[in-house]
């Protein structure tokens, strides 16, 4: 019995300075079929000691760049060791690379190589990337069918590598340190106006999120309460103009009404107060929405 | 063998006496985007010993008589001592409190004091409320910017309680035994009518589920199988009349046919076999629903 | 301390050697309301030591034949001694038999008999079939009022077994090794033609999936690049007709055009790269779906 206390502490105290056996999903599968409960099940056959969670499953169909996004949305509030897989792979099958990055925060990702990485790369630093090397890491007699690669590759890998069935180094040989990058614009502060993006929607409640950041905004020099002008682009088209209050608070302004904020992220941000702004003037997010903002005063 | 049991029972018995480190997490944030998983991961970052589970995301935006309707609906099959978080919060920001309820039957209930306790308070009785003291169960770092307070308090705080990093006690100064609620009519019986309303339809299916109680309804003195006639008012407007008998099957009436039954609340609630009440009727919940009932034999 | 932490591995030890405490929900209630957060609450309350997973939660209201199709699609991603619990019950009430099935593969499956278990039956095999006898398997005090089959007796008996609270045995009275089942049309090659049907959309991506196999799409004598015929009936209509490549990667094709794949399932499916094929087409899966393929080269 004194044995197995022992061997206990032991455990815990390896578990205190290895992985941390938490694994966070996100694909653009969805909740309505067995895919993601296929995933999870190959993960802990590999080992029941791990914690399984979920990002999101409702990334759209392909689209690389918001999956990209809520990586690196999410990322920095789990803890250092917490293994990510992220399956939204257009190009299944072709030549993209599986790999797994490891960030100077201590966080890995496990993904295709496709544009995925481009935003944790930047935020979290790359402390190292491994090709997956799947002759070793993959799940067992997948080789002679059809593969899933959510399943077979990505959760398997991650779920060895979160349980510590393998290091780090074992996922696969070394890749240079760069990953493969979409490009976006950069909030640009110039001639008392900001430009800049859309890059996602506060989705739920059709906020508008822009890449402006908070150093940036503070080039306009508002107070709280101060008046903000602003125009909104699809391409070349103004889809909006309009001018709202600077303010911390939805309930500062009256219902309908829109204001301006900084976002969790420190991002400025759109809304209407109680209402939906995306929807009231069909504004989305993407490459192709631009925003410019201006102060009334100044 | 013997030797195990023992053990088991050991294990058995402190888990009963203590916190149980579960946390259940009720939402209107919807899991297309990264909040819901902020909140987890700064709650498995308090403790990786926590079990996470989810109520709904799914609360209409902003719905905070919603959001009571479910905390009332699910947490008596919870065991004592399980954490809810819920944040419905169109008040975020202005001056409602950050509470947690502790119930007389042993629950706790970490949120915003709205209105969302309204429900849980009567149902489950106060045992005590406390005051989220944010200058000690605040995420760190997290009031040099923005709060996102689901994340930074609620989720924070609940894992540390859930957990047993603090007392019920730490969590803050105890308030009066009262919570912010919101109005409801009661069901009530007078001239062989019974009225009431429908606080929520149970959506999946469509069926409309009144507030009136069995014990109300036993007013009526009906029998399975008599026919009882059910009138739909919204607002003035009268919306549905009909006859259908009171049964304890659905498979008891032809498909398409209406009925009306007790659901797994004891409450009163309509639905036709097999189809969709609420989308083939136009009829919706809320407190501008109201029904009458009355026994076609009395 | 050291005394906890003696119990924790003797625990640990313990579970090694028994059911592996996992239990995984697939239902048709959603995830707006409470149903399932009613479920889980009952089964942590069994035991906070299980593991509690979903499969989906969003089968078609009603729909037995994909609840039967969900369970064939992952139970075996998933390790031997997983307890499945599946509640599409549009008879509840009525005269189906609440059972649980032990397959061949180890794995449980807790449901109503009403034709769920028609594939894992024929798929992973009847080890032996039990009866759940509800005046032991019952939540307590549920008799007492209307009961939420779901709740009191599926997931509170899926509970007690995957916690080893109850053996397989205490479920109750063994049935005959036979369970409902729902006919279904099997794949057939004649004359150079294979029919099938459409068990399933991958809904996700509105790709179709037959359940012509690839043992009998063998028959065809098919390289990767030939070109197949394919006929897509609704009833007796044709609804689609049109030739496309037998490939391995949706890329091999442009987008937006057609292309034949084998699925993870190794079953013939239909896709249009980077688009929507059952949208574009509205072809919707069901007993009254077939196609029809056949080589345009031979």
């Amino acid at each position: 019995m004194r044995h197995f206390s022992l061997i206990a502490l032991v455990c815990i105290s390896f578990s205190a300075f290895a992985q941390n056996k938490i694994i966070v999903f996100q694909t653009d599968f969805g909740t309505k079929d067995g895919a993601v409960a296929e995933m999870k099940g190959v993960a802990i056959g590999v080992s029941p000691a791990l914690q399984l969670f979920d990002l999101t499953h409702e990334i759209p169909a392909y689209n690389i760049w918001e999956a990209a996004y809520r990586l690196q949305q999410t990322a920095p509030y789990w803890p250092a060791g917490t293994v990510f897989v992220s399956v939204v792979d257009p190009g299944v099958g072709s030549a993209r690379k599986s790999v797994v990055l490891k960030t100077k925060s201590g966080h890995f990702f496990v993904t295709p190589d496709n544009g995925t990485l481009t935003l944790v790369a930047k935020k979290l630093g790359i402390a190292a990337i491994r090709q997956i090397d799947e002759s070793r890491n993959r799940r067992q007699h997948s080789a002679e069918s059809y593969t899933f690669h959510g399943r077979d590759v990505y959760a398997y890998t991650a779920a060895r590598l979160a349980s510590g069935t393998i290091t780090f180094e074992q996922v696969g040989p070394q890749l240079p340190d760069s990953v493969v990058r979409i490009p976006f614009q950069e909030p640009v502060y110039s001639n008392h106006i900001i430009s800049g993006n859309i890059p996602v929607l506060d989705i739920q409640y059709g906020n508008i999120w822009t890449n402006i950041d908070g150093a940036t905004f503070n080039q306009l020099k508002l107070q709280t309460g101060d008046t903000l002008h602003v125009k909104i682009f699809h391409g070349d088209t103004l889809v909006y103009t309009g001018d709202m209050p600077y303010v911390t608070t939805f309930s500062a302004v009256p219902d309908g009404a829109p204001l301006a904020y900084l976002n969790s992220l420190l991002n400025v941000s759109f809304a209407l107060n109680m209402e939906n702004f995306s929807i009231r003037y069909r504004i989305y997010s993407g490459p192709d929405w631009k925003v410019e903002i201006s102060s009334k005063n100044g």
